[in-house]
């Protein structure tokens, strides 16, 4: 048993960690968890806990705590770890990858974890909301999300952008310098989220439209779509039944998120 | 000109940074930053920028957009770096801080970085909002807010302590190991966000109780108490006359932080 990796690639922390792997030929096997399509309640994943969970967890109502799914997870041997930039930088190390990816130089480095830090509350915190917005809320709630939500996080995400352009970006090729890091990785797989949706982000953005193609001609035409088929065929989802239960369960948790 | 940090110590990411920096005898000039005080649109701050600006900075308005200083900076001779994490990150490869803080330790490393990762949608977006709801919201708008509004934010944060005693503490003296780690560190500037207003997070936590009091005790009481001073006088703020134009600006991002 080796190194195993559980992901989603609907996922966009997923859709990072399999790059980074599958770029670097590290060597894993790929456990396929499919949040939406069966059962975001189903089958356990070690180490799986809520980011959201639909209760709260308190006193003689612990045990009974929904377990939401969370991915990704890296499972080496016995060791489990969770979240995206971790497993990243665990990878990195572990399998020694070209340094450019995490630059040993001091200054490079913490530009790096400047981005990793930054993009979560901006970025990270809107993008993927496309996709709930557009997708997954009507599917499992039945009802469209009024217009202005969706302009809501537009806005949030247009704002981060120019953040991204102006203070991050800049006029290097890419984050961090003249090479790709885990910062453009991460930032990629974001800024797809909302482009599988039909979300057209990097309208009027050309310096931005540069950075995707050098990013994905770097990572590799082929297999940057071959991660990026599920969430570019997304709409396809709109045909599966979903579980009534898992629809009953996720409905105070996605108003909570939508609020 | 050596090194330089921007900080507000009413800020949790910049007491973490400052205890860092004291705690490892790192030698720098402090620059106070007063974000509440005097006003939040003031000096400029070396590379401040918004993370969550009032406007909407697009086409010919983006030159007129509100700069809100954000906080902590560190400026090293002509690098600049925001972002808490990064900044820690920085600071203990620049002066080689001891190992536990970032264990060289592939695992222990790792298991740092998660939590680093993990905190920021649970612990990091729950914690500070106490001091928003209770203190800063009443003052800056005048108004106090519905008991409810506390109460979610409460709720989020319980959920989010199950966790992190029952996934990371667990029964380890820190967050990593028997070694206090930067995981720890950011964790209690946190957690003191909510007890400087008034919220006994810490009621019926025996586990967390005794967490606080190993972190508080390597990190040295008299430094702790040194740091929290400010936070855990907060309640004198609300006798300081607020600039009226501050309001103004700042009530639209208020609003839609609680919402």
């Amino acid at each position: 048993m080796g190194l195993e990796l559980y992901l989603d690639l609907l996922s966009q922390p997923c859709r990072a960690v399999y790059l980074f792997a599958k770029k670097n030929h590290i060597p894993f096997e790929l456990k396929n968890v499919e949040l939406f399509k069966d059962s975001i309640l189903g089958t356990k994943v070690p180490g799986a806990e809520a980011e959201g969970g639909a209760t709260h967890p308190s006193g003689s109502q612990r045990k009974e705590t929904t377990r939401v799914k969370k991915v990704p997870i890296l499972k080496d041997e016995t060791f489990i770890l969770s979240e995206g930039t971790a497993i990243l930088l665990y990878l990195s190390r572990k399998y020694n990858t070209p340094d450019h990816w995490y630059p040993s130089d001091l200054q490079k480095r913490a530009k790096v974890d400047e981005y990793l830090s930054w993009h979560q509350a901006t970025i990270r915190s809107n993008a993927p909301k496309t996709m709930w917005i557009k997708v997954l809320i009507p599917l499992l709630t039945g009802q469209p999300l009024p217009p202005e939500k969706l302009q809501e996080v537009m806005d949030g995400l247009a704002m981060a952008l120019d953040y991204f352009e102006g203070l991050f970006l800049q006029d290097k090729p890419f984050l961090v310098g003249s090479e790709v890091s885990l910062a453009d990785l991460v930032a990629i797989v974001d800024l797809m989220q909302p482009v599988g949706v039909g979300c057209d982000i990097f309208k009027d953005r050309p310096r931005l439209v540069e950075w995707r193609k050098r990013t994905e001609d770097v990572i590799g035409k082929e297999l940057f779509l071959q991660a990026h088929e599920l969430i570019l065929n997304i709409s396809k989802l709109s045909t599966i039944q979903i579980d009534p239960q898992l629809k009953e369960q996720l409905a105070p948790v996605l108003l909570k998120m939508m609020r």
